[in-house]
């Protein structure tokens, strides 16, 4: 106990001395403190003291994974259900009256969740290809569907319908067979569960629903997956004290199977997000215009309208290459991890669209993988020079990373300091480039002609 | 409370005072006393004590009503999904593997429970026809399809899935305009629900299921519908301790909107049939040898095979109309009330040959309802003349149902006795008999020639 | 030949001398001589001139069956595509707007007809068992969809799809091991057939379809399945010019393989029926009110509304079993033959209520038959004595049908001439009964006890 | 008359002058001549002297779009059908047998070809934005399923099934939108047809297929929907003389509305491809090592293992954009135009992973397009210099596509004759570029850096 305390305080200590950020230290050694030898109580001021496992800050890059019945309509949004009956969105009730008879039920997709081409080795490969380190799969979106046959959601689970299949375990044993970690998004609430529906009646003043259904599957999941990361969502409409958020991640914490490495995120109740938890999601899609203090996550999907299969997508409403590795590169520079979202397909399959968008980031962190892995922010974010830059660190190496095409033979840095023994290089040329110090601060390189990279970006490594 | 205790007297005086078994009444007078003023409490002594309401032993004549997601498959039973995952019978596996897609689960028969056709008017219109004064319907069998919307039960029910209607409720506003009495048949167990599985497992010592489903869905059902009759059902692999059985009563019984004229059956636990709560059902089937003396009521099924509709039913598995008649008239005679199950079809039809048979039963009634309805088993309840005869009976009548047709002239009974004022007639026959006394006992009467009666039964009435 | 042109003599004689209507009988010494060594040409005067195949006249009683993709909606009437799609009748369209998706097409309902529990020695042994002699399927019905895989009608034939069977080869194989004569219902036109309507169009000037589809077909029949009889059908839109009827039937009559046994109807163009022709079916449901010179067959539906099955039939819409015999022997005392329809399921099955009419049936000629079977027309049809009574006559022996309960010990009949000699039975009673002559004509009997029919009909035997 | 046949050998005369075939050209004036004034007989010697139409050659790049039943499994090819049910391929057997119920047939697939979010424009939109200028769309494929109405597909259809549309008029109405050419694939035989299958059992003797299913058909498609060109497929089990082949080309080229402008391909009959008709496809993927001497196409498809859209196709199983460019090139430079398909899914969409290929072309063609349309064959078409190196003309202008990048500065060509007066660019340069002849032939240019070109391919050009 008192051993890994002290490694905690070793970890805070080298994510806060590059940035020579004191008063943090200092706070992380207080808190730090505070966890030799006890036990975490099921209140924020404890459960915030926890420090974050150590790899999740190192792997940066995840793959989010949106699967469920909403992939059989697979049209517009995985929020298909709540957007045809609550929304009342006429393209959504269109679509029904179109295409299906009167009566049809959302219930009534969930036999054509077949999942009949689901083979977990041949995603695990595709996610492993991509240079991601962990996978995060929806266990348990808003439609309150299980992936998996949890024995509170009888008959409205992928074992007793649709793919008769433990998606959440087959998946799983496929992504550790290749030593990723494997995490599991969880959504709290259950738009049409109608024991959550009473409860919410009530105000929030019952807790049924806590108690017969979100809770038992937290747990059940953490007993039966033993997730690396717990991705919670669906929190927003009621207090964390409804969903009894602090009870479980004291458990989690304290006697859970994943104590030790597990990580979860800042949804667990109204006005928790970018406040308590673990690491930050804040907002979906949340874009920090600075270094943030904590540890935080971007979560983005290629189809930029929805994080489920949609079966009338079209290329213009893709991410390219490009753009994702811009995104990816500026999130790290500002200390985030990027979560990266693809929907399957109803039958089990991973379009080949999202494949190459996946596969390209692999081949672009293949060589630029060292300035993004394992990296730290470094003094300064970014640096407007002819093309934009990012900047991350290891120890005394810093990563500038250039997200477009210069095209010049000579590129300028301003922000880095420069000494005589200062090498830079190109990541994926064998040779050092030739460089010369600017007059105040930076330096100016002479750049060899840049190797074609689909992914439009290109590192810059100086070490000191 | 007095005044009711002292009407609880006054039936059980009557009702056994024909029977002259004066212990009995000596006991009714000992338990009767006990309800003066009080409450029942949870424990089979103080239930059982209560007196059954009037009605039913005056109406004799139900309607069961099997309806579910079995009628889908609508193959072999109403137990298909246990024969076929369970008993594995070799027709059920075969229907499934010649007629279905691997995979294809019990759950995926549910959208096609369209019940389109279902109009419950017309239901009622028939059951009302066939003289039956009471209707009991599933409100959930064995699969845990609950035919209304119950919230413990998403995604499980008529109204989430296929027929998006309360069955339950529908029916019976339907049932209430005719002034029928309405029951539901409630199963405690579900075969397959993970919870009662998980109790079960543990030898019946968590009571998870009972807690969370079983109970909140009696309850529901009370309180929304207010049944005349619970049929419970499915008790059968746990004791009434584990279901909270004499709890739910002394509720049902005390504080329930329906009190006062709630009927129940014997079926709350292991070891409870044929001993305690209301009426007794004893084992499906149940045939009795001799007078019972408790009141009992024998359920039976047009369709000797089956209690959910079949597709592929075949006339020679059907009790014809004599049958039916004649299985009627002894249970009658022997005290029990007759409840005569059909199946109705996925689509919400009534079949046209179970519609005959209940029409043809009606037609029955209509001549010679005076000697089932209201009646009290007599002194003798059968004899064996030229053709079997059962006897039934009210105040100093007493009715000598003929079961077949005895193709004479005349015909002889043994066991009356007459008097010179004794009148005898034949039900639909406006002149009276010409008789004349035997021997020893009884008498010879002079039959007219019977009227036409596709029932083949017909009815002698002798008054004192 | 000259044999089988003398036999056709004999018969024709024995057809009308009963009659006595020497005038028909003269034509036919006439026509019947042509035929001696001759073979048919294709016009009506030399068709119209063979005589009869014997078996047909003394078969008098068969079943129709209308089986085809209406059997899947199953609803309102085997016309539902017509009255869908073209008489846009409001309940069909509005059955189809509530049911099903917007675009579902009739050719959609096909995959549904599975037949899966179609058992043709199942069907046979209830044919058998109603009494009837032949049974008649359809083969192809407007529709267009073929029963058999015809080669003509590519992915619109019960091989190719539904049922992937061959219903009509199946059926037939069934019923001749019963020695039950096997009859073919086909349709000439098929309404939404491209390649016809395109010949209407022409004012059927063209004969494309006839070329191409009907012919073959009917050919095909023929060759395939050796019916021995052609129920002709939808005829009427053309004259039998357009449909080559008369080559077909030429055809038929002298080179096919059942020349010497085969039966049609006269449906062979408009204008043809009640006029050329094999016996007359004139309208549907046609109902003459005095004995036609021509032999002919009234087809009756034991659902009234429809000949194909219909989901949602109720008891009220079906013929009962008196009403049926009744029928039945009104065109038998008239010289008809009587083909019964009923209309199995897509699942196929022949409905209970329907099972349990054509046992009923078979129950009553089983003691009746002798009245029905091989009997000619006597001098006097129908009689209003009590009840309505029937004649039938074979050789010297009358016989009359009442067709109810007369409610009487003694019963007159007006029209009988009796002589010392007569013996006046009652079908199913071992002893004559007594009787005497009334004045002028005819006689009293004295009636038995009725035994129980649930038929209603009773018949009364006079030999001379 | 006779300005086209002038009109005709001037076409002629340069396209040969290039090659300086001048036995070619002198064949070609016989055959010419042979035109003027004079209608196309149905034989192979005045049928292929018929001038290609000019557009065809000028155009070079085509799209196919394979759509039909076959896209509703979506599953290892549009040959499913065949490798289902006649080379019984395990893994087609098997995935029937996994995935839906027995008896399940072909036609079962069609009323789940929805085609619901079909957008022709949206395709159109996307054919347009590839550079392609002709669309050829499969009217019917083996499987016999026409995408229009056509009335001698009764049934078996996309208006009477499945989309209920006419997809091939829908299709050809936006491509017409947008003045590209308008092409329709035909398969002659149908694998399963009962009377092609009756005519081949015959030897070919009888040719019932051809007069009233193939024939019709074709005619059928050419009034209505004035193709520019005939894609002729499925001829090889028979010889032309069975198909009528030449009667209907001789009418297409005398007397029907597109005989000015149709082009036709050469799959007439066994032994035609590669000898007769209009241009040349020789086998799937015809792939010729040096120049023919006949105009000629290669199709390709995008995914390399089926020309029908596959649910579970892999990112590996596609061509990427680079080898569809230089394959592309490759047939350009041989005088070949190149027909890549893409099988739309049956929802009626254009995967994106396609569409993404389909616009990476268009953007290559943008800068490039005129190295591509209306270009000749040049004297050398290929070069292996220190990348190979295709070449295409244009009168006095020479085109040297590279299809890797050289990754050096300066760029040897041997072939090309310089002067003083020849300039060279790179294709997407502003700058004329800087080179210098070598010793006995060819030149050095100096390179720029190349413009970034995902296609992977770059273009001088030399303008003497």
């Amino acid at each position: 106990e008192a051993h890994s305390a002290f490694r905690t305080w070793r970890r805070r200590q080298q994510y806060y001395s590059e940035n020579k950020s004191y008063i943090s230290l200092l706070f992380c050694l207080l808190s730090c403190a505070s966890s030799f030898g006890t036990r975490y109580t099921p209140d924020w001021t404890s459960l915030d003291s926890r420090p974050l496992p150590e790899w999740y800050d190192e792997v940066k890059f995840g793959i989010f994974v949106h699967w469920g019945v909403f992939s059989v309509p697979a049209f517009g949004s995985e929020w298909f259900w709540w957007y045809w009956k609550v929304a009342l969105k006429p393209e959504y009730i269109l679509f029904m009256v179109k295409n299906y008879p009167p009566g049809f039920s959302y219930t009534d997709f969930a036999p054509d969740f077949h999942a009949q081409f689901f083979d977990p080795d041949e995603w695990a490969d595709i996610f492993e290809a991509s240079g991601a380190k962990y996978v995060v799969l929806t266990s348990k979106h808003h439609e309150g569907f299980t992936n998996w046959g949890s024995q509170t959601s009888w008959n409205w689970n992928s074992v007793d319908n649709g793919p008769h299949r433990d998606l959440v375990g087959d998946l799983g044993a496929a992504i550790r067979k290749r030593s990723l970690h494997y995490g599991l998004y969880h959504s709290l609430y259950e738009w049409f569960n109608p024991i959550y529906l009473s409860d919410k009646q009530s105000g929030f003043k019952t807790q049924e629903f806590v108690e017969k259904k979100a809770m038992p599957e937290l747990y059940d999941l953490v007993n039966r997956y033993k997730p690396d990361l717990i991705w919670s969502d669906g929190d927003w409409e009621a207090p964390d004290t409804y969903w009894n958020s602090t009870g479980f991640l004291a458990w989690l914490y304290n006697d859970s199977p994943v104590k030790d490495v597990v990580v979860t995120n800042d949804r667990w109740g109204l006005g928790c997000y970018c406040k308590h938890g673990g690491y930050y999601n804040c907002a979906d899609k949340f874009t920090p215009g600075q270094l943030p203090n904590h540890k935080w996550e971007k979560c983005q999907s290629v189809d930029t309208i929805s994080w489920g299969y949609r079966r009338n997508m079209k290329l213009s409403e893709l991410m390219d290459l490009p753009s994702i590795i811009k995104d990816m590169v500026y999130v790290v520079a500002l200390g985030g991890n990027y979560l990266l979202n693809v929907g399957p397909t109803a039958d089990g399959m991973i379009a080949p669209v999202f494949e190459e968008r996946l596969r390209g980031i692999g081949a672009w962190l293949k060589v630029n993988g060292e300035a993004i892995y394992s990296t730290k922010p470094w003094r300064v974010q970014a640096e407007n020079a002819t093309v934009p830059v990012w900047y991350t660190s290891k120890s005394s190496t810093v990563y500038a990373i250039l997200t477009s095409n210069p095209m010049q033979n000579s590129f300028k840095l301003l922000t880095p300091k420069t000494s005589h023994n200062t090498v830079v290089t190109l990541l994926g040329n064998p040779e050092p480039l030739k460089w010369a110090p600017l007059q105040t601060s930076g330096l100016i390189v002479l750049l060899p002609d840049l190797p074609f990279s689909p992914a439009e970006a290109w590192t810059l490594k100086l070490d000191a």
